[in-house]
């Protein structure tokens, strides 16, 4: 028997959830919900419906869990918990400050519902933050130090475009490989943020733009840019197609802890990812089957990675895993 | 209030436990069990007891979790059993082959016991098999490789001493440049024995013996080094103390991973530990809080790190974790 599964919101993300459930024997898609109109969306899965989102309501029984694929500014705090009033629900929330609301609210509505949600799911917040829970665990003498890249940030490149005269940009974060050194030779050092990393912009402009006007606003732009070593290129539209049209990303956490008489240990996590939503998405459908499961066992409320036993994310069994991965 | 611990069996295992309890403010040390006479044992830790293990029964209140620090060849399979039935109890068996027989021995009294009996604990298996299943279970396309070292291995230094003429030996298990770079490439290699680690050896001789012989034992021993290239440095008593008394080891768990069309991902979690007993031995504290925890919400029974959501092994609450790591 599958677990049947719904996503909501068929950008990126959306579409990196659908090429992880069709890797994953025990899983089916059974709709794509969406806030656009349904006819004018083209899914990557043969067979299967787009939907309007009203649809979700109310409840359907061809959803065991729901993957919500929105942002975190507006849509995930009010869909999370919407929709954990009606199914299992998992979402990648990532405003920081925020996390104890948006878990409140989600827990509120998943134990009203008798539903799981699980909320912040990812690689970071995800797969980073485990690594940093059990680092501190095990070592609680130490330092943790996360660096991001080489990959794109969506955020910097939209603030980017956003400038005058941009047509298009991509911008790279990348971590400095000074600092990582130092770091993973376990000399604790205290960084700063232009020491742990550096931003690479590549940008088209239009016809007879001031690049060194553009490229001014670049690199002075509070928050964004002014705290970091910042190079810009400009291409064309040509190249910006040519060698940037991919969506890399990843990055280590390492923690440097000590023990006893002065032995230091350095415990390092680290992605190097192709595909950033792709990789979100498989993250995603491996908590969704954690989801079905504890809500089967009759688990309900909000849940984060730090609150999952890795088995759950498994298709095998106990008795499998044990055999073949311990 | 603080958990308090038993450790028995004091060897460097022990000892690293009793180095991670002083690092862990919720946790306090109430005995050290021994085999040996109680008397002829200094402990590193003032106003501990050290008893005879004959005091571990009938139950004693003064443990809330028994860390069982034996050897997996004969102690442990007789040990947790024994004393899952009166403690929460925890070890690092790692003969993988006897893992199911000893899962379901401790598992039985344990539940009879009521108490948690963690098997299998610290960095492989341990940490080492969760990278493994987490990644497995993400990416569900792919392939695993786990490589050892730089470290000594104690069981390949015991091999060498056994021969005649030498009167001390440390083993290095070295993992092949070439072939880590192949992996994190996201080549997907198929690597043999050979490929992917050396070994390099440094031996202590008899005054006078035959170090031809020696050495052409040590690289055409079955198992132990005949299917790896070996390195046989031969060094003076004062060299084997001065450049080999340290304990390093670790590794990498690396796992390359396929999603969408085409994209490739690379997982990567590498421990450097400048000491092998006192990393296991502080892995080992932080799932005895978590059996600690488990226990005190009633579970009862065996189980891995597979089982035991991250959450648990912290001393902070959940509200203090989400906020912190998350």
């Amino acid at each position: 028997m599958s677990i049947k599964i719904g996503i909501l919101g068929y950008g990126n993300l959306g579409r990196g959830v659908e090429a992880a459930i069709k890797q994953s024997d025990d899983m089916v898609l059974t709709g794509v919900y969406t806030r656009r109109n349904p006819d004018s969306l083209k899914i990557n899965t043969e067979g299967v419906a787009v939907r309007s989102v009203s649809e979700l309501e109310p409840k359907r029984d061809d959803i065991d869990v729901l993957v919500i694929c929105g942002g975190s500014a507006t849509d995930l705090p009010e869909m999370t918990p919407k929709y954990a009033e009606l199914y299992n629900v998992i979402d990648s929330f990532d405003t920081h400050a925020n996390i104890p609301t948006h878990f409140a609210n989600v827990d509120s509505a998943a134990k009203k519902g008798n539903t799981v949600g699980i909320i912040s799911c990812g690689w970071d917040p995800g797969m980073f933050s485990l690594n940093r829970l059990y680092a501190l665990s095990i070592l609680p003498v130490g330092n943790a130090y996360t660096f991001w890249g080489k990959g794109v940030s969506q955020g910097h490149s939209d603030a980017i475009r956003r400038i005058e005269g941009v047509v298009d940009a991509r911008q790279y974060t990348i971590p400095v490989e000074k600092a990582l050194n130092s770091v993973r030779a376990g000399e604790n050092p205290e960084l700063t943020t232009r020491e742990k990393h550096t931003r690479e912009c590549f940008v088209v402009v239009e016809d007879g733009a001031d690049k060194a006007r553009i490229e001014n606003e670049i690199v002075t732009m509070p928050n964004y840019f002014a705290d970091y070593d910042t190079t810009v290129h400009f291409i064309t539209e040509e190249e910006m197609k040519r060698d940037h049209s991919g969506i890399p990303h990843g990055g280590s956490v390492i923690y440097s802890g000590q023990t006893g008489d002065g032995n230091n240990h350095v415990i390092e996590y680290s992605l190097n990812l192709s595909s950033n939503p792709e990789f979100t998405g498989a993250v995603l459908i491996a908590y969704a089957r954690a989801a079905y499961k504890l809500n089967r066992e009759g688990v309900s409320g909000a849940k984060t990675v730090f609150d999952i036993a890795p088995a759950y994310l498994s298709a095998e069994s106990g008795e499998e895993i044990r055999a073949h991965y311990l």
